[in-house]
């Protein structure tokens, strides 16, 4: 049974293993409450999960780990586990998909741990994990399911309360739900007047569903950016104290985690991954009743492909009307682009890119397109350039 | 003259105006020496900046006080003078070149600063805050050339030296050199073996310039994306206090910034500003000599625009052969982009985007170009690729 001992055990036992990360007010972020953001993505291995890795490694017995652990995952938890064996010198094993980006791979071997890729899914590398534990006798390290897992992520909480003493609410990634279950459950039992909400992806809300259903139950499909948190089915002990210590749990679109990444970025100058990012997603889009009170959203982890991060920044400031992607049809004769470019300037529009291209099967043979990417303050500023070049005549494409 | 007592008095002054930002272990970035990063990106206003105007605020007579400041800055000197006047319950006018980017005279604004756009570059906007200060009689906030400002830096020294007693050097990002003076004074006052190197951008190096010639003297041009460093004459009092605490001055290029950039934003989750990373890029290419040492490296901002960080994330990935942009000439006929899709693959490169064109000049008229953007593990699997390509029968353009 998960008890506050067995959190401020953990808390003993990892305090020389993870940092104690920082607490910062982020006074632009709300208007209508006063924000703080937890800031496990700055944790070692850029998530919070090398704590309750390390604190289930820690309480293995010396048999199990001297044969050594393994674990399922394309993402934090495989670093966290990889990170956590190797700082106690056990040797790790960490099964993952064919298809995981290259960089994970790459992290987790950095790491220390042996890595073993799977042809398939996550599924298959999941069900080769359990396989290799049967044959080898290595330990399995759940990712969320596991009470010591649990106990290790609700230092977290512990740490809340010593950073901010008198918050009222507290909003966390959920995901399988191990976080949001250790960190629920300190808060709760220490200060019980303090809000717990949860938050999923709209594409991914298997804790959601297993609430309306009053048992965890796989969903068909988990689609979200928000790939650290994009779970089928929550574990049987994390829906069991969510259920008992969890005020609510909420979602948010891809969109919405998208603008908070950006967000967290622009003002912040922090990265979040997808799920690092739904709590303050919560907030900016008011899915949370927060409304003057003193609010931490956990930033769980940070690991985001860099890719994926120069995507989620142009869609976000087009979402935010920060740039405007505009397509205009021309006449084929000289001058126009001046024109446009000038009406576009007196607008207050920064070009940033301009693509020119004659070949459309449904333009007019002698028309072309002219596509500006522009820089602009807000979607008001979008509409007003948009009208503009209207009322000079020209069409514009949608 | 600049005292240790000013520092603290600074110290004093700032406790409830600026935060105490973590200093982070980064064990990753080197394996020469012990990196940890002052983490001022994460300062309120994104820089270091609010510390000296917040301190030469708080030491302006009442009737000063009365009439408000001004300032001249594309940067984060306006968003910190904004700041400060506007926590102080001043009045602050910034002057702004017409060309600044929107949203940095938006952040500007936010802070609550009158601004106003002056047609032409930053010496024009310059000139206009001058006459502005003689007419109006506003108190004219120097970036960096002053002594209050320069006490309000140097609060930073005192900082690492309680958070890491035993620093053995301090790397530090210098542009007309206020943060540097502060820094490298308190440090020398209180820890005189710990060692201070600045870091300038190749293209700006003014202050190296400086010690070179034995006075600060203008440079021609200053052109770096490290704009926040981007000055062309050190100061007078900033260039003395260089010479006399700081032990060398050093200075990267616009990639190695690009590349510490990347770094920070992969390995810690940070967003730094070009200036901000040029004492990490400066460890990370090896221009100064620390190894086997515990190194801080000040990482002064994070306020980098959004679509200057897109470009520096595809420059960086492409420079650490993380990515690659290959373009084959093909016979143009069915079947070819398959052939070539399952070499590349086979050869475990990851396919980003395919461009296929069939217009050049240079090119046989039957024949056509295929681009691929890859994503690759480092350069010698990029070279294995074309290698393989080649093998194939392939011709590569460069």
């Amino acid at each position: 049974m998960l008890t506050l001992d067995k959190i401020y055990h953990a808390k003993y036992v990892l305090k020389d293993v993870i940092r104690q990360t920082d607490l910062i007010f982020a006074p632009q972020m709300s208007r209508d409450c006063e924000v703080y953001l937890k800031t496990e993505n700055l944790q070692i291995t850029g998530s919070f999960k090398v704590r309750g890795s390390a604190y289930k490694i820690s309480q293995l017995s010396a048999e199990e780990k001297k044969k050594g652990v393994i674990a399922c995952s394309a993402g934090n938890h495989a670093q966290g586990v990889a990170m956590a064996a190797t700082k106690s010198g056990i040797p790790s094993l960490i099964c993952l998909p064919d298809g995981a980006p290259i960089s994970k791979v790459e992290a987790t071997k950095r790491y220390g741990a042996q890595v073993e890729l799977v042809k398939g899914v996550y599924d298959d590398a999941y069900a080769r994990a359990l396989q290799l534990k049967e044959e080898k006798g290595y330990a399995f390290i759940h990712p969320f399911d596991d009470e010591d897992v649990i106990a290790g992520q609700g230092t977290i909480g512990l740490e809340i309360l010593e950073q901010l003493d008198d918050v009222d609410a507290v909003i966390v990634p959920v995901g399988g739900g191990g976080l949001i279950s250790g960190v629920a459950y300190a808060i709760k039992c220490l200060r019980p007047e303090c809000k717990v909400y949860g938050v999923q992806a709209a594409g991914a809300a298997s804790m959601v569903h297993a609430l309306q259903e009053g048992k965890p139950d796989a969903l068909p499909a988990a689609k979200t950016i928000a790939d650290g948190i994009a779970v089928k089915k929550s574990g049987e002990l994390t829906y069991q104290l969510c259920r008992d210590y969890v005020d609510e749990v909420v979602t948010v679109t891809d969109d919405e985690v998208s603008s908070a990444i950006l967000t967290l970025i622009e003002q912040q100058k922090l990265i979040a991954e997808g799920a690092g990012a739904v709590a303050v997603a919560a907030v900016l889009f008011n899915k949370v009743p927060v409304e003057g009170k003193k609010v931490v959203c956990l930033v769980s982890g940070g690991n985001i492909d860099v890719t994926i991060l120069s995507r989620v920044i142009s869609r976000g400031l087009l979402k935010a009307g920060r740039s405007a992607d505009i397509t205009v049809e021309l006449v084929d004769k000289p001058g126009q682009l001046t024109a446009v470019s000038e009406i576009v300037a007196s607008a207050g529009g920064n070009v940033v890119a301009v693509y020119h291209d004659r070949a459309d099967l449904d333009t007019d043979i002698t028309a072309c397109y002219l596509r500006l990417v522009l820089e602009t303050r807000d979607h008001a500023h979008v509409e007003e350039i948009k009208s503009a070049l209207a009322a000079a005549g020209y069409r514009l494409i949608q």
